[in-house]
């Protein structure tokens, strides 16, 4: 017996026949309706996932005896084909297709004929398009990992570079206790550090599997789901539960959550940047490559890349708010809702790429003005815990001590007198262990960076 | 004297110069920020709004003598070409400029020489753009609001079509008291007529206006920029407040936020016809021209239009989302981030306009079937309302009522009887005035209907 | 006949009976479903609106015929008794009750016997409670607009205190123009005016009806339901839908995008008050009592309170998510899902309520440093600008005058000169119309300020 | 020398002196910036965790020598009494304190006089707070998984009771193929347990350190913060990073994310559950307790537990969204913008543990109407899938065989016939190898689940 098909002769199948679904369908699908479910022109991104997770079916499917040899080397050679086309960037898509997967299919039917009509065998959309999409998020979280390090690095490079320098650290935006710069950076490379391993976490909670069918399995054993790919990114094991296999996002909210937290972060980084290179701060220059100008004000050089780096961080929360809503209330399993997943998906690992590729290089172009750093570090207000931290040293209770360096600023600013000037007697005032001397020792940024032993070095 | 220009000439500008900017800058800009700063690749479908904008701002220009009559002529021939390309979408845009603004500069001076090197006097970026969007939003929120129309139109046929139907009205999803059909779609007709309004409100909150220059205005007098032009989506008034104008990007919010309540009250009404096209409902069929089918299962016909409706509802409060949090804590007056509100402004439009439009056509196709909503009817506990309705009309206190109802319905269930069925004794161990003749004329769905007197007709 | 009730003997109904159902359960609820579901712990905020809401309620009976005028006297009475006790602050709430509105049917049943059972008839929650939730709204949305008003009091007064002012302007972050305090604070005043108008349309957009029943309807004619009350917040119309009027959250929805956009105001406006209260700005003074200090570090006079501002808007805008989420995709009519519009709806008022309240004070509080803003005006950056424009109004194309400047500001920058100090033959050689006179009128603050003619005065 | 303070004596401290500030102020704080800032109402929740960390803290500073044995003892006496009251319930809070940690700093102060000044030696709230926040997190990602652990066993158990029950397994809501209950929980089951393990991954992102100070680190060293204690929520380490210690809050946003996940995975199962109790699918009875009732319509009994589930995830998201915001844009180090973060972690925390609870209650008082669930399970178009498969098991290419079913199903709908009662003549005009018998064999809901070999048993 072979593949013989009875049609039925009076039904014109129009479009429907290059869907991979339409038989049972006695019209064509509305134009209104191809235009709002079509999705090949974003999903086209997995591409060279969707060639990969095919290339692991096939293996599955010629073990499974669904394939014979010649087929099973028909349709390999034709996914072969389609991949180099991919990795050398030559592979063009056709937007009349309904999505990135039923274009491949009809791909390899050209190059195959009869054979290509059973790499679909045993596998729904659903299926292999979760297998898709975890692949591509897996790439692009070991991708973003290897960006996180190339900005850890540029902000090292830096913070060593300015090793002795520094800052007037901040709380409330208000002057605190001075800071060194390493200190300073290494709080941000903690944080992308945390990004770091989240994004690791990410990885490791994906399963490439197959063999969840449509929802409910396949036929084919689930020993044979169990397959070693050449491409580590198609280690495939059997689906755990068909139904979540298919329905499962997860793994794409997990990666727009670490995505939005990095983009968070490097909001931050970009705050400070953009306080620190306004003329009343100045402590920075950011190298004209890295800034633009105006249409109307000749003057200006603006740090756009930090403020679109800043602004950005709004896209990545509202993606990520995006697929938690459209997950919202889905009955099991799949539901067309979820082709949703991809758009916010894509655009913000493509945005938090590009940020913190384009941040790796501004930071190898920043200056500090250290001048003007050290004006501020001169406002002695930022001493006034290290003041305090002597007279406790000096067995003053701490809350008591807290009270009398209160006052002691207090009479300062109410006097617009420098501590440093102050008389002994005048310091004695406020606590006899206080004068000249001790004053004017502790009054120093070198002092005060040294005189922190908590922080590990 | 003319307009000499003394460039330094041991200076080479590279890429500056096609930009607005750069007389200021000594080195070209970093081919990454390029990238990450252009918007030529979204904001290009500002282009008709740009020349419309400019416009109208050279009529200004001319009243101020910033232009004379050739000058003026020879730019307006310049952007009515350009405009004509636009309405007949032989318009191309070339990808390697900044944004629109500086791509329709460079035409424009292209095709007037020197004059065009005015086109720019007192208007910044800033202005431009906020003017630009403004008409955007303005045109496309009455585009909305027809579109609205045209899906009120479609219910109301639909409804009207069916105006003898009676279906279950559901609270909690559970069987609650019948309604009529016209009862029931002119409940989404009301959510739709709100959102209409909404869309009007929002128009009516915009301001056209021009003269807040970069963000302190310009030397123009106030009164040249109150001007009327031949489209009226240019109306332009002086502005305001030039530090507000520059920045105010309300405007956007309030659609963004419309355009998420149309896209709520869309999933609701998606949800409701998903339910009721299930087996186990099974109301209503959907033309097979607004379905799908599965590459896997050969018999299945999914209602994918409204499941990407109710989906899409994830995009539109994401959308909202993004562009709060963009603005949340920016400083007077622009700021870079807030080149990132099109793309969400953008996209909530085409979302919000793609789903009324194919959901007008959906709803033309949508049959009832009236025989499975019969037997949803025959559920006697639909009527208890009305029975408790009756104690009441009969001198019982409502709460007294309400619970001889609720414990002749535990006795239905608890015995699997029809209260129908029940004797007239047993009818009178629950309430005197209860008798077969009267339950059976209450257990009706038109008594029921037509007993609803407090609904204006 | 009377209002004999058969109970069923053998029912032990125990909690069920001071709730508002439970007729037809064979047993009581479960503890933890009772404190999963109860509501009047946080709607109690609503017990005034719910008195007024019946008093118009019974009204409505009265005429009806459904209570006679001995009954409506009674209950009327006992409600107006607890409405006083609301009023005084008196009013007591019994957390062992389900919701507030359970609670006052109690209160009303203790004080009226049998005729209190008659005070729920021809009344659903659904309806009740989409009325009391409506005019606490309306009343709050007034309240918001009051504060809102005071707030732009403040600000005015703090501006025309100032009104000679000049501070330099910012885009980006960066020195641009010069620009008033009065344009400057009048920038925010637009902001708010238009959440005022904005607060307006949403209050428009409610409309107080009765009728709906649980979703169907009820037996008394629309035109009873056509009832003015004392209160303005109950000038009640019947129902426009039945099913929409249960289960619209539209103005909920509404009134939170407003008061989430008065957040984002609000969180720029901080945002400028914490920069300029830096030690590196320094423009500004905030009296001692809206700052707060540190626990540790004895010199800290932080600005929390605008610190609370700025970050109160996640909040503002996670309400706005929370509830349009909590809508989504929910079929008709009424869910009870719905009961969770209200915390954030309280929540969201009350935050913008007593921000506003309290920036109105800080406003009254802050002091300008003249001499520290004075300082910056000398950046000659500000007025490039207005040499770019001079050289326009000299006849130079704008974009050769562009050109211009930016080389004279790249010049200065180089060569760290002041402009002002520039030779005439220096200046020349930029363009032949500049020299050390016009350069020194034109860089100066009070010059640029009144060169700007396109602001309405 | 003692302790002696030299306080200026002209000054009414007024209400500061119960701050754990106020030494620099001439003034008090303004009564609506004391309600605007207090955080006691919410904070009060980290009572507990603020104990222990004083408790640990005291013990750094008697290795450090800044306690003596007699004032560590003391306090120490001080903090366990706390600590019990704490643990028995009896703890009271005073409202009119600042924040929970100046009222446990003051209750110590009370039982310890002078000693009492020393507690907060070298530690900043700052540091504190992020301690308290820090181990409060961390036992309630525990609790949590003990929550999710019962809801897992509860499911198991009504899995198990009903495991021979066949549903039909739904894509798009519409039928697709038969399921196993056991598989349709166990999908749930997968979820959970994911979530169970990113519970653990956020909780072992958590470092419980001290020695941040305010921001700059402490003159304690390093390793006297190396510190194990009696509780497993305390042992400390020395902090990383002092700047960035005090300012992290990305543990908040991962429990956020965590909570939101399981929030909207359990909106899913809630979902299922209300449309399984419809009258329409009717496929499950809840138990009366877990349900509640109309105050209107005498008949309802509705899934509220399920629905409040389902809206939740609303609150769930929002609060997400709300401290991501919060944090966008926060210059390094600590503003009291953070102090917003903790109301929504709380709330968060508290949903989800309540859902968690309330649904392992529900399920186990979950009964399935078998009856209603096979007459679904006769819908013949179940089985196409099956029906295809055999084809494709008898050498049929995959697509065509998905084409001829098709076919079948179409021709079964157009004549409104059974594929069961076709003749083997008109069953083979489809295909040769189908017949009554083989079609009879796959028509069967066992025979479905059976022949699905990829699922692991």
């Amino acid at each position: 017996m072979g593949t013989t098909v009875f049609l039925k002769p009076n039904i014109n199948f129009g479009d429907i026949m290059t869907k991979l679904w339409g038989g049972r369908f006695s019209k064509g699908t509305h134009k209104l309706v191809e235009k709002f479910t079509n999705s090949i022109h974003f999903d086209y991104k997995l591409a060279k996932y969707d060639v990969l997770g095919s290339l692991a079916h096939i293996d599955i499917l010629k073990k499974a005896k669904l394939l014979n040899v010649r087929e099973h080397k028909k349709i390999q050679s034709a996914l072969k084909a389609i991949l180099k086309t991919i990795e050398n960037e030559t592979f063009k898509i056709d937007l009349s297709f309904e999505d990135i997967h039923s274009y491949i299919q009809h791909l390899v039917e050209i190059k195959t004929g009869k054979a290509g009509l059973k790499l679909h065998t045993c596998r729904s959309r659903n299926d292999q398009v979760a297998l898709d999409v975890k692949a591509y998020t897996l790439d692009n979280l070991f991708y973003t990992q290897k960006n996180i390090e190339h900005l850890i690095e540029s902000l090292e490079k830096l913070a060593t570079k300015n090793r002795e320098l520094i800052i007037p650290g901040f709380t409330h935006l208000q002057h605190a206790i001075p800071v060194s710069i390493i200190e300073y950076f290494s709080a941000y490379i903690q944080m992308l550090s945390r990004d770091h391993q989240r994004l690791y976490n990410a990885a490791m909670n994906i399963d490439l599997t197959l063999g969840a069918g449509a929802l409910a399995g396949t036929f084919i054993p689930a020993g044979y789901y169990q397959h070693k790919n050449s491409s580590f990114l198609m280690d495939i094991e059997p689906t755990k539960n068909s139904l979540d296999a298919v329905s499962d996002r997860d793994f794409i909210i997990e990666s727009l959550n670490t995505l939005a937290t990095i983009g968070m972060h490097l909001s931050r980084l970009a705050e400070d940047m953009i306080l620190w290179s306004t003329q009343e701060f100045d402590f920075i220059n950011i190298d004209d490559a890295f800034c633009t100008g105006s249409s109307l004000m000749p003057q200006k050089k603006n740090p756009d890349v930090l403020e679109l780096v800043r602004g950005y961080s709004g896209r990545l929360f509202g993606n990520l708010t995006n697929v938690l809503t459209m997950m919202k209330g889905l009955p099991l399993s799949y539901n067309r809702d979820m082709q949703l997943d991809k758009e916010p998906l894509f655009d913000s690992f493509e945005i938090v790429q590009k940020e913190l590729a384009v941040l790796t290089e501004l930071f190898k172009n920043v200056e500090f003005k250290k001048e003007n750093i050290e004006i501020q570090l001169e406002d002695e207000s930022l001493y006034a815990t290290d003041l305090s931290d002597y007279l406790v040293q000096n067995g003053v209770a701490f809350k008591d001590a807290h009270k009398i360096i209160g006052h002691l600023i207090q009479h300062k600013l109410a006097n617009t007198v420098k501590i440093k000037n102050m008389s002994d007697s005048e310091l004695k005032k406020f606590h006899p262990t206080l004068n000249e001397r001790i004053v004017n020792k502790i009054i120093n940024p070198k002092t005060s960076i040294n005189s922190k032993k908590s922080l590990k070095k």
